[in-house]
């Protein structure tokens, strides 16, 4: 499987013109050869020339935690005392076109950048793996849909009345949600907003020491990364909202047009529709029913080994939806000082039309916790 | 204090020729201003001028989580449909030297000089923060002291026999070691490794499936983020070794020579000290015993908003201690296929002498659990 992904990023720089792959930190490096680098001050840094041998440039303390691949990259550790710049410039060589992982840090960009040839364009890696990461193969969809339905399970314990809400703060639930997830077969957390009330209006809302009270809509929008044996992990992210005790006519009234705005924009996520397209048919109902100032984020995102990938499902991005493409459908209403709204499910786009791989109940829920 | 320290660094801007300073997400951030950046694709960046007006460019998303802070930074918040780059830009003005932070997102670094002067130089943030950052003043070195008294107490858990660990795996000990971070104060677990037997020898271990055994030796190297008011979290980081029986003589030699190493080291690190001297006072005695290519890493890393953070205690670092700087002494060794040893303390020079922050028991206990 990596070498074979290997073989498509290859194919991509030649298209692209590009010389050299180098990846550091970030779902890239996972993807494409099963190592995860750790974010420190040591660099970790795959070379990948367009021709000729992939390297890992390793910290000799971190080599021992590599699955050697020797059939995809060969293993260069690097001495406490060594400069790991220049070793990853030495393999590298004389390239005109550098693309480098969009996370690595800004400070290596920097330092490479000195010890590689002048006049050198740079280009972010994702040129490259982006549009690969971004349509799913089997395995992968596969993946998502299993950390998904561990996501529902959370869901329908916290619709179910099992996580205890009122008397409890924010940051409180948060950490049950957490831990529900690790429970549920996650091996990490890595987020989970619990917003009471007013907090929900803030869309990343960090929960905190509010104590939930009787009457409150709480939002949930949590995830966690599922572990696959290629050594990449896959993300869930979902958000549901519930209610403890009969929402307020306007706030019932708002969840309506959410949901079928929502449903609406999951039913137009067929292959070939614009990214921008699925936009807009959830934020075309919204702004006809007078919320669309109140719906102030892209309707989702591209979901992978990373939370937030391509493709941004955004105005202005007139990119098509392509077969295994993965991605959010979450619209929101948030009413600053009162309340906030938002549904949320993983789609992928399939040669048989939308595929939402979450099924929690998509209603209101009124829970008594 | 915000305001007074965003002086220093533009002295700092001012003595070193830099026009703008651009920090975004990383620990320099929240160092400045209180505020800490999520790591997303929608940027956020701090835009300071040497002189002129700071302004933090927010998602509009993420707006409502920053506590506003007039006197300091003026918030410029972005629409989805925006193009955070060019806003950057455009408030940098026509800089010719442009320091970015360390670890703001290699792709960002690359958008912004597309569209910023060309001929311009870029340099790391940390040339301008790391020596600020580096030296702790009282409240800093306060919040090192109750994190290492909190990871103190974990460790007297674990030494105590409180942490169950025979028949546990290693990764069931990590969750265990990282609830009890949380429970005595940390907002957030950084690490926490156990590594058992022969894992040990892997400085950087990551907890597995492996069952913890009778006879075994168990490193713990744990750490999380202390909060304060200021914004800014400060961090712990702790190892010590327990012996589940007693230890082979081998074993026992290696960390009666280990113990003396790391106290020597302790005790070299004294205000005009070489960084280098520091490591040497670990690594001689440990070469002399005859473990000197077992030791294979630095002897230990700055610490505070960040785990790992300038002065870096390691060989060819001939830059002088001074008061207020804060990092961890931890030599070890390895023996692969066998097993291995480490001892961390956090450490601050002082115009009074060297300050160990960690108190916890420096043997390597004996416990049954």
């Amino acid at each position: 499987m990596h070498a074979e992904r290997m073989d498509r990023v290859r194919a991509a720089m030649a298209a692209q013109g590009i010389d050299v792959l180098l990846l550091s930190v970030g779902p890239d490096l996972p993807w494409l050869v099963g190592y995860e680098a750790m974010p420190l001050e040591r660099l970790t840094m795959l070379v990948l020339p367009r021709e000729g041998e992939a390297t890992l440039v390793v910290p000799r303390l971190e080599a021992p935690r590599v699955v050697e691949r020797p059939d995809v990259f060969a293993l260069r550790p690097w001495e406490e005392a060594e400069d790991p710049v220049a070793a990853v410039a030495a393999l590298a060589g004389p390239a005109s076109v550098v693309a480098v992982g969009d996370r690595t840090w800004g400070g290596f960009v920097l330092d490479l950048q000195g010890v590689m040839p002048g006049g050198a364009r740079w280009v972010r890696a994702s040129a490259v793996t982006g549009p690969l990461r971004a349509r799913k193969d089997p395995e992968e969809v596969a993946a998502l849909r299993v950390a998904a339905e561990a996501a529902d399970r959370v869901a329908a314990q916290l619709q179910g009345g099992e996580v205890p809400l009122r008397g409890r703060t924010e940051a409180q639930v948060s950490a049950d949600i957490g831990q529900r997830l690790l429970d549920e077969g996650h091996h990490r957390v890595n987020f989970a907003i619990v917003a009471a009330g007013a907090h929900a209006a803030s869309p990343h809302h960090e929960p905190g020491e509010a104590v939930i009270e009787a009457g409150q809509v709480v939002l949930c929008d949590f995830g966690g990364t599922w572990p696959t044996p290629s050594g990449a992990g896959y993300c869930s992210d979902i958000t549901r909202c519930v209610s403890l005790g009969p929402p307020p006519p306007e706030v019932a009234d708002a969840y309506d047009a959410l949901r079928a705005a929502q449903a609406a924009s999951v039913a137009a996520a067929d292959v070939g529709t614009a990214c921008e397209a699925v936009d807009a048919a959830a934020r075309d109902p919204l702004v006809a029913a007078g919320y669309g100032d109140r719906f102030i984020h892209r309707t989702g995102h591209g979901i992978g080994v990373e939370e937030h990938e391509d493709p941004y499902i955004v105005a202005g991005n007139a990119a098509a939806l392509e077969a295994g493409h993965a991605f959010s459908v979450e619209p929101g209403i948030y009413t600053p000082g009162a309340w906030g709204l938002r549904l949320e499910d993983i789609v992928v786009a399939t040669d048989a039309g939308p595929l939402a791989l979450n099924r929690a109940d998509h209603s209101l829920v009124l829970v008594d916790a």
